[in-house]
């Protein structure tokens, strides 16, 4: 069989049927909550940390998935096993978890505020990292933009729970293409402070330390931890704080951190270029240390990945 | 056929086949706009206030769904014509608008910030109003209380459009029930003052004026403007500003207005009785009027309504 | 008997004896919500208009008094009339009513924030109007001063509650008196718009309309209603909106409006002059008028005033 | 003699004659400062901490109270003394210090925002600790609840200084118990972040450390202090920084620093459980060590204490 | 002689010795209140509106220009007429006044805080209208885009003072230029409210009636000011209130009213077109307006303008 | 030649000759980055960290001077050697530095939001320090008070570029001198905290430790660097929190940090004494160790100068 599979509500099913009725809350709120893994060799990497988020943000939500985390885990490990059969072997996985509280009972119920969810739809599906298509960022860095619009603050929606009702950034990235078509877009939070992009946490050098802003705005990402945890390996300090626009543009570097490519240089802030416009050491030596870590080079498996 | 059909991405299919791809941006993002009619007597009732604000929020989205403002007209009152056929005679209709962008093309892009969405996903539904369960609405009023969570301020994703990215509702409504599993959410704005219901406008009665939030942090809403329009049939006036909890707990009246059941009188706020706690004289004429514009006595049909 | 008497929980009480339980709630928390009424030819003004708002605030609070609003209309009047007898006929009272919602059962409960109160504390005593001390405003006018403190915000405790937690106000009059001993303290909003004085609404004359604060963050004056009375009679426009310095500064003319002295021109801000720092013409109008109403000359009577 | 005396003003009086006249700022304005201290074995316990923080309080108010910290502390020992002598063996004593600054001179001048204090009001008192009230705290845990009210931020009057304009914990308590009349009010600041109760610090426990919020917006606890010292004896990290409900809901424990019982475990917030539900290993070390300092083991004090 | 004279510190000189010592506070402080007039037919056009408030400016800056508004006016009238007689014909001027509060005594004085300065600096100035240059504001329009930068709020340095401390609108023009080099800055407020663009002020058009920003932010613009009379001559109603982005892109119309050209259609936000994309007929109507108030077309004079 | 020189826009010119026409952006838009920097024994101090700033500003404002930093060096050092040679011995310089986007092409275009700056104007000066103006701040400290303006916002225009766009803080200034003419603003920001003066970074003491406001809201000065360098050299703890009123009200003590005389210590706020009112040791300890670093007694110097 050629096709991938998707664990949806107990069941795998082949990926081209994996819908959600239009009755679904993921749908009818966009209250999903969800994480990203991604494989090296075709094992998932840290896969316990991303299911450890999913289930605080299930618990912040007060939703039972109706399976545990280890059940989870397992179901997991299953499906990556069998979808990344279906690769060629330079290829990796990007694994999606999703959960929702599940359909409405009776639609206009929620049109009164009243909406009663079923049980919790669960998806966990995968999909070929798209490794050619981040070539760019490893060879002319990342171009961010901060638009107008601003971050949904805590006290809305609480970033620390990565989540699916992700309007703001949609509105925010047609915004940011205005600049340039290829640039991501950096959030401001309602203060002005850096936040993150949709996909990164964001994090910069200044005299050899690495800053990030505080976790007040935004998702303690996972792979932020693995650059933390590398840093203190290496011996290169790491601080959160408040940064604005300011310290970026004067930065002496900045990168993103994020599980499908795990760090990628930031070059351009708003069109001014940050540092000398290169990768710059900390980030190499960062991604050389998670190059051992993974026991993959990180940036030649995209430098020299090809599309599926 | 026994079943009701839904337009989807320009076909009608039976509802049970209704679903979306797990790649659609409604569920990946929450990236969709969305609006619900309802009919009276069987006919939709003012469909085209409806439409003119889907195609404003698609326009704030730079989203074209392909349909024009007339074409999805038509086929609005062609499902309703078909689906209504399917009900008992005292049975209502809502009809569900709502458009996503489409589907991410590569998924692994979206986390890297630089989806790029396919064709709009455009979808019509209907569902038989439950009239029986607003009963209790006009029996004993709504109670709404105000959680601790605040609403998404306009400078993040503006409530003027009418949208599914809604985890802070889905969030706040969990703090709501644990006041009272009846009562309904009324979100304050960052700066305290009144908001919306996640369903409803909210409207108070001072002094023989019905007053409302100023338009910069709520839905304009079909049904508020029906009220508006009332108010200057009846004489009464209405006017705008910002209004806090203070306001409402010293209101002569307060109600909601809304697509469903059109008005509800709200009776207590966190948990303090409104007014004498009943339906005040404005609400009441302003209801009898809309039941005359109706052309249906649409208290007694909810309270006359039995379930489906 | 020479002495005022004062009305403290259901009893008549001689004014030396009137004092409250160092539990009483008034006393630890601060929990108290007041009025001040004012007699002309000494009997009540708007007394009515008092208790209505100190009903409301008591709803606010959910604070039940135990006498009915015309309980205490009849217990105020009779206190009046009782230790007006003691006044000479030149002399006209202030009548404070204040409610606290009684005594810490078990004082210790209150630092655990179990804090349950006994019985309501109701208290309602008199003072002879120092109308002596107030002739300095109708001759030079109130200079007001913006210190850097910033008015409690309605998400905290609504100012449309008359109430005395107002620590503020004393750290912000420090403040103030350091400018100009005998200044008055005009509070900023958290954005920087005008608000209020401790005891009085704040109203600028432009092009001839008299313009205010919104009601957002001030009390809705009695006195200030009367303007409003009285600006309709006169064919005066009164508009209500947000009002930062720049608007004082700039303004024609500048007054209070409060109960003990009904009006006074504020003739000064910062340092500033106002207009042609003289009481303007409309000022003069409108408390004409109001002398008018009241059946007092109000601005003869404090400048004819001796000290008691 | 069986009757506790109270300081007031300079004297000794018998509790029962303890009362403020109805002019003093402390119930005209709530501007009153306060202390609570504790003993263990009928002494004091920090109270020099105490008192130095009344002072700095008095500092900033600028009032000076007539009498010198060290005076301040040797009364406050005499009171304990006498007032201990009236209690069981096994009972503690609570001692309050508050001070006003002292009663307005003519009363109507308050209303003009010219108040004019004549000498301040000191009163210290005792009362016995209700320990049997909080042996629920110690078996079940304590419930915070989040209300919609939000805490008085800095820049109107700094929590830092302990003070009874505490008309928004009234309030915000009324919300409280709405949810669960047991719990506890955790008052969020205007950005959303976590503040304190209203009498006792809040702290949390995540990867082995304490995390607190930030002095910002709560009152420097000398119990939060007393935490701070354990933890350094312990080897355990303390650090402040911002923190939200997500990270509550999602900590490994939590629980309150105060005075009157030390430290409680909090085991929900908002409804959603706490780590386990139960007391945790960090809260247990502390509590042992802070038993050591005391000389008292503080739980079994409690929950073999009975009502006095 | 052919240079233009500028009347200096009380003396006129030619243009090229116009200029200001390095000490001056316009230019070590950006100290400087500011306006700019126009002519028709070589005449200057409401010189009295920019003079009031001119002097409005300098009162809320506590700054004696040494001339009063009668003595600015007539020299104001005398460098019109001098410096007009060096145009061809069919040109006009612009007139700049401004006023800053002198040269600092003691440089260093000013890194102190302590800057005394001396007699205030009165300039004033023409040039003539480069007309040509905005014919493709009639012709097509003009792009308004809002940055992520924000406009300083009034209570640091209110906008209703016609300012150059605007380093915000230098570094916000840069990020605009990003997105269109010919766009226009339009600035949001903290709240992403709407305010103005760096030289006008920002009108839409929505069912007939024209609305603006409150006055909160903005500059009260003398041709705001004529947009609101001819609105009134009209029967076009004008209103106030916040306006955020979506009301713009869902807007009939937006324009801009402005000294140099009166008004001009604002036909695209963000990239996204307004209304049809062409200037609208409440544009129309009050732009012909304009012109029969001025006695001059001006589209025309613009479209049929060359470069001097 | 018994004329200071200014480097102005490539040429050195003599100080009576040095201005800037008035079409400059530094006059019209106060665009201007600026840094000053003083000499000890008339040998510049610390040249090269303001220029490293210097050049960050440029960055920031995307303007290219012209020259490089190596250059601006250069030309520095050689003004300062030239214009020092006019001095007495006992005298020292202080060396301004700013930098101008240039000239307004067209004038008006300015107006319309279009202005394209022509080259910028770069210009260096020098003035003998007025160190005799500051003998009273060694003697009696600095008096700093808030007033109710709050300092612009890092998401207008960030402090960390010393900028000329300071009509807040003239505003400002006329606040504090109403409290005290010889007072020096410290400005609140936006939440209420400390930010710095006009001319300083502030700083207090607080349990041996020295404490800053954070950098989100001030300049990174390179004085305040100084100090942290020394109090690493002293052993010194040194720390960045938010502050408010009440820390430094309760502060052990408080001082500036600044380029003309290094350090001053900070003795009042708000009319209320800082610690004991005197110096402080920490104060006193830095101090010396400045003198040290700098080979000069700082404070004997100023204590000793006279009028220039």
């Amino acid at each position: 069989m050629t096709e991938s599979l998707v664990f949806l509500n107990g069941r795998m099913v082949p990926e081209s049927q994996a819908s959600l009725r239009i009755y679904d809350m993921g749908i009818v709120l966009g209250a999903t909550t969800t994480e990203m893994t991604r494989t090296f060799r075709q094992r998932p990497f840290r896969l316990l940390d991303h299911l450890g988020r999913l289930y605080r943000s299930l618990r912040y939500m007060n939703v039972d998935p109706g399976l545990s985390r280890e059940e989870m885990e397992r179901v997991s490990e299953e499906l990556v096993a069998h979808n990344a059969g279906l690769l060629r072997a330079d290829q990796e996985l990007g694994l999606i978890h999703f959960v929702t509280p599940g359909e409405v009972k009776t639609y206009a119920g929620s049109a009164a505020g009243q909406a009663e969810p079923s049980r919790p739809t669960v998806c966990i599906h995968t999909f070929p990292l798209p490794l050619h298509m981040w070539a760019h960022f490893f060879r002319e860095g990342v171009h961010v933009v901060t638009p107008s619009i601003r971050h949904v603050p805590p006290q809305c929606v609480d970033p620390k729970m990565k989540n699916r009702s992700r309007m703001h950034w949609f509105l925010a990235d047609r915004e940011t293409r205005l600049v340039d078509p290829k640039a991501t877009t950096l959030l401001l939070d309602l203060e002005g402070n850096i936040t993150e992009t949709s996909g990164a946490n964001f994090l910069l050098v200044r005299d050899g330390r690495v800053l990030s802003p505080t976790l007040r705005n935004i998702l303690p990402g996972v792979s932020r931890q693995v650059v933390i945890e590398l840093c203190d390996r290496l011996g290169i300090a790491f601080a959160e704080r408040d940064l604005q626009v300011h310290d970026v543009v004067n930065a002496d570097e900045a990168f993103l951190s994020t599980t499908p490519y795990c760090m990628a240089p930031c070059t351009k802030i708003n069109g001014l270029t940050i540092g000398d416009g290169k990768p710059g050491p900390v980030f190499n030596r960062l991604m050389a240390a998670w190059s051992d870590l993974a026991g993959v080079d990180i940036v030649a498996q995209v430098l020299e990945s090809r599309a599926g």
